[in-house]
């Protein structure tokens, strides 16, 4: 793993990370990318998906506020991402809640190729085929844990990163547990989606989806720490988060790391 | 009245406040809602309103950014919430300032079973058939006050919140005025919706829909009194309401509510 | 120029500015118009937007997450408004980066009279015909300059505002520079649109669009330095900015504007 240098690649590159993903977090996401070093667009219409897709370095699938419309727009754009080798990360935001949200994901997984999944213990229990206890998009008494992100990255054919108090990233065979953050990420809505956007970035410079998801998790929880430092509340951290992205030092990064595995 | 009380049964619980509304303060209800203590889930696909609002606690229909097939996904939501007795608050954003506007909040109003109305003087005062002054989703020199809550709780036989400077809540007998709250709240866009997803929280706890709004106005309006302090101008001040939220006190927040009726 | 006296003008008449924009900043430029002191509204329905753009006192057009629908809704609009001598202001977000937003801005402005166009280099270098590289939504290695003000003022038969490091705007005669700013205006999503919606702004009520255009970026790029004071990333200084906005003095906002031409 190697999080600094790659955070460095990032801002040296500022690859652009498509993302077509929620009305809730739009901004919030696009500003984690732009705060990291990286370039956002969101784009939708199916017009215009598989041009924007083509040419970025990574495209994020998001289905918090999933719409027919939204969800035909997605599969042209990671269909057009697929060929034109620009990795996927999908953020199955309340599979389990609806089945309309699990069968979506579902067929996001089935006819696209997807780089990482990444969302919470309930979610990816629901992908793997466990029974998981969710309400709304918040997971309820699911412990997550080294062997469903194992278990479900064998079953969905992709690495899953399964967050958390601690997070766990696994391609099937390595599980890498990261316990970088603070328990005020929980506190603001979307520093799930955040995590995911982030994701993207790291997507577009790592050697494997692997370290890519595993990076973004060191460099999420790090900002989440620093963001801490000083904060009142959720408003005060939210703010705070931004800074602490913008203001990561590729130089300490590594050494921040509270990896496992 | 027992807002503390009621504050705390939120933060115990965490109730599911399933929210349909506008694209401008998606975000804001969802953190205001996460800030108080309960869990936000934003949904509007006729694919699964239905099953979420049914699990959900409360139902907030909000019309600011209106159109059809979300019109249409209020209905199917409100029509579960209905059947499953989930009490559900309507905020006619801009009712009186657009013929759709207007239409489509008697539309709700007449095909589902409202707990509560929030809006401004304007948007109500249209509603219960009063002329009025709106210019946006601003209301423009009505002055509310206690008559017109009571004649619309009557018109609309919903419990009515009618915010401005001061608050009056009526069931069509009762009237209860909540000068809570500061002018910052005014200067940025989307409080008045916070406080109708503030609303939904308390509807999801309290014993009657009368006491859920009063009681969520003296907790919004004293999270506002809370952020004023220290806040210099709309942007500091609108940070500081999500941590003022966050760090409501119930031991102390009845002592605080300036209510009277 | 009066920048000073037409902010003055705004706080005072509170003129509404109906937007139509994109999902990721809606709430942002709702904000700085409040913030400034003009009253923002957003809609977008087919059933509305006559209504609502006709009693508007400027109309704002943003293609940021454009779709079909929503672009008929901004032909609406934009008829509308034009009928009623309601002056419009046209982003054209990502114009260059696929055909869809090239070739709806082009719509856009063949079909309505629009008043100012305000984007970066490359949006604007594409829509006069040059050619131009964009990445996503960000110009890339585009000068700008004044020669490109001009000329595209003169080919879209508007005035024109290219922002940068240094603005330039014009009526394809007259060429002004506005030198305000920061650069941390660049690591925040939708600057550039709120520099729009302030464009919209000071349309309803300055003598010439010319001068809306360049007052606007007075007032944007001053706040955008007040802002700076004491930020320590894009998180702070996001929230700054609104204070700013709002804490300009119209007093003292013309002795600070850096503007040649």
């Amino acid at each position: 793993m190697n999080a600094g240098g790659d955070l460095a690649l990032i801002r040296e590159r500022k690859p652009l990370v498509h993302q077509i993903t929620n009305f809730v977090v739009m901004n919030e996401t696009a500003n984690a990318t732009l705060a990291l070093g990286a370039l956002p667009v969101m784009a939708h219409a199916p017009q215009e998906v598989e041009e924007m897709a083509s040419v970025a370095s990574a495209l994020v699938l998001n289905i918090g506020t999933l719409a027919d419309d939204w969800v035909e727009a997605m599969l042209l754009a990671g269909r057009a991402a697929n060929r034109s080798n620009v990795p996927i990360v999908l953020d199955p935001v309340g599979a389990g809640a609806t089945r309309y949200r699990t069968e979506t994901s579902q067929r996001l997984l089935g006819e696209l190729r997807i780089a990482v999944v990444r969302g919470n213990a309930a979610e990816i229990a629901t992908l793997a085929g466990r029974k998981a206890q969710i309400r709304g998009v918040e997971a309820v008494g699911e412990a997550g844990g080294p062997e469903l992100a194992r278990e479900a990255a064998r079953a969905l054919g992709a690495v899953v990163a399964v967050t958390g108090p601690v997070d766990h990233v696994s391609d099937g065979q390595t599980v890498c547990a990261v316990a970088n953050g603070h328990e005020l990420l929980g506190t603001v809505t979307g520093t799930g989606c955040m995590s995911t956007a982030i994701t993207g970035c790291f997507l577009a410079v790592a050697s494997t989806p692997l370290e890519a998801a595993a990076e973004a998790l060191v460099a999420f929880g790090v900002a989440g720490e620093d963001a801490a430092v000083g904060a009142t509340g959720p408003g005060s951290f939210h703010v705070a988060l931004y800074d602490a992205l913008y203001n990561l030092d590729p130089a300490t990064l590594d050494s921040r790391a509270k990896v496992e595995g």
